[in-house]
């Protein structure tokens, strides 16, 4: 059998088999052997973050990830956000009836070991097989649950003019791989996806954690959807300077090629921080140490004002900087 | 706007409309207002139980419900198998371009509906888009969070021959419901699908605590496929009596017709429970107390055996009632 079948998902044998012969190969922990319909954690101590995302991209695969790495990372990222370490998810598979075992297995392959890499456990699952037709290949849904760190204090509440907006590396990333992955574009250097999971960031800036007041990771709408909705819910104005934002050459060159701007495009790997003016440096110095955090700069500043972002631009002028509309991206994430 | 444009995928404006001008006017409270990237839980005593499941049910609305109601009773009705009390669900769409906002609204609200009278809080959300025709209309996911009754405990390791298999009521209404109404089908009576939330029944049986060995709710592959399952990880055989299964006049007239089982057809507002044989006819007269418990019956046993289930026939006969195979009934749930 090469190809995933209506009765995959019909709860009988070989919906069994599936689970048997694909998924506890991958996923083997405690609580799943059980095959219980819910997992039962350990007591946790302390306050729990949760979040959830359904993952769509198109194509399945991209250079730097695959929607298995992406599902994994998105909501482990999610959880860094919001300042807690991600401990368990949840993951469920709508698939396409047609869809090739092999891609399948990839998937899962990928999705487990970006899973061990960020240190979660996957904990329960589902599979849901549609009809040819009323699915693109495969959708994932991932829940994240992770220990809050009560040292981290977040909200817009506790950002105000002078704060500084850290970007952890470069921008675009992401959304330019998938982009030309999926048109078929070509470049002299080929642009990678940042898809990468964001948990260790956490500890190089451990010292640092009194001076986080907020924390993002830019993907769909990118930088620039993030900074608007920063603004909007801190009732202050965010200057970026367009000279300070980290963009790869290949990416600048790409998103010229296709009138799109790399401030509007979803990263996977990055993460905004907004940090009291006096440890900036340090943060940024901190995040440097760490791989996924090298090219970590200060991008912007926190104003008062009435909630606009702008754009400082490279040539000294001031352009607003406003939130994404009407321009769909489908399937990006 | 009438309609779910690609742009309300974006994480731009349309997408922040989306979630005030309906999303938040349905689930109110204060984690989602925060709209942060993570719900932030109060710190919680004892051990956790999680679940996840992906709905993708057609027609999205039918007899006695629609997807968003079934999301949810579906994943509180996993928590209480599980013998735990629900607490929080996390909730994702992914929506067809096209979806018409009135159809969308009136699944929003149901799920709404659906989890106040199950007394979960929806924390954390998520909204995709696609093109149209690569999904059909709505499939949503749903996680839930429940706090894990110490007092019960279960498990296939507790169920052993002499044990008392109890049906909480009517067995195959969901499917007959889902299938008659994709299929244009009116019976003189028309089915109504059982979907319901069961976390009540957990409080009508609390005095048994002690004897219930196993939980599981008959949904997809039914009453036939849950009992294999549970034959094969017990390592023991189950004989179901015919005569003692409650099916509805309308949904056994319905089955003979599409030449159906009702053993094989999903429920989504029923409980198998495994009781020890001392205790089985105290749990039905507790569980029949509840409005949705009033048809529980004892319809089986547990025996010694390697793992099959027996159908003992109202004519006196037997025959294996085996895993359900390679009869796909697409997204019934």
């Amino acid at each position: 059998m090469k190809r995933v079948l209506l009765a995959h998902g019909d709860g009988g044998l070989y919906a069994a088999a599936l689970l048997k012969t694909l998924f506890m190969r991958y996923f083997k922990n405690r609580e799943l052997a059980r095959l219980s319909d819910a997992a039962l954690l350990p007591a946790i101590e302390g306050r729990l973050a949760v979040t959830t995302d359904s993952f769509v991209v198109q194509p399945v695969f991209f250079p730097g990830g695959d929607i298995g790495k992406l599902a994994v990372c998105g909501t482990v990222n999610d959880l860094t956000a919001a300042g807690a370490r991600p401990l368990y998810l949840t993951v469920s598979f709508i698939l396409e009836e047609g869809l090739a075992f092999a891609e399948l297995e990839a998937v899962v392959a990928s999705l487990s070991a970006a899973a061990e890499t960020s240190g979660v456990q996957v904990v329960a699952g589902d599979t849901k097989v549609v009809p040819r037709g009323q699915a693109d290949k495969v959708y994932i849904n991932t829940t994240g649950i992770g220990l809050a760190d009560p040292r981290l204090v977040l909200g817009p509440e506790r950002v105000s003019a002078g704060a500084s907006v850290i970007l952890s590396g470069t921008a675009g990333d992401h959304g330019i791989a998938v982009l030309s992955c999926r048109e078929g574009f070509s470049f002299r250097t080929p642009v990678t996806s940042d898809c990468a999971p964001l948990n260790g960031l956490l500890d190089v800036v451990s010292a640092h954690f009194a001076s986080i007041c907020w924390m993002r990771d830019p993907t769909r709408g990118g930088v620039a959807a993030t900074l608007n909705e920063l603004a909007e819910s801190a009732g202050a104005d965010i200057v970026v300077y367009e000279a300070s934002l980290p963009v790869r050459p290949e990416v600048k060159a790409a998103s010229e090629l296709l009138g799109l701007d790399p401030l509007y495009l979803a990263n996977e790997g990055k993460m905004v921080l907004v940090v009291e003016e006096k440890a900036a440096e340090a943060v940024c110095e901190s995040l440097r140490v760490h791989p996924l955090g090298r090219e970590a700069g200060i991008i912007g500043r926190v104003e008062k004002g009435a909630g606009s972002v702008w754009l400082r631009t490279s040539l000294g002028g001031t352009r607003a900087l406003d939130m994404p509309a009407g321009l769909p991206l489908p399937r990006i994430c």
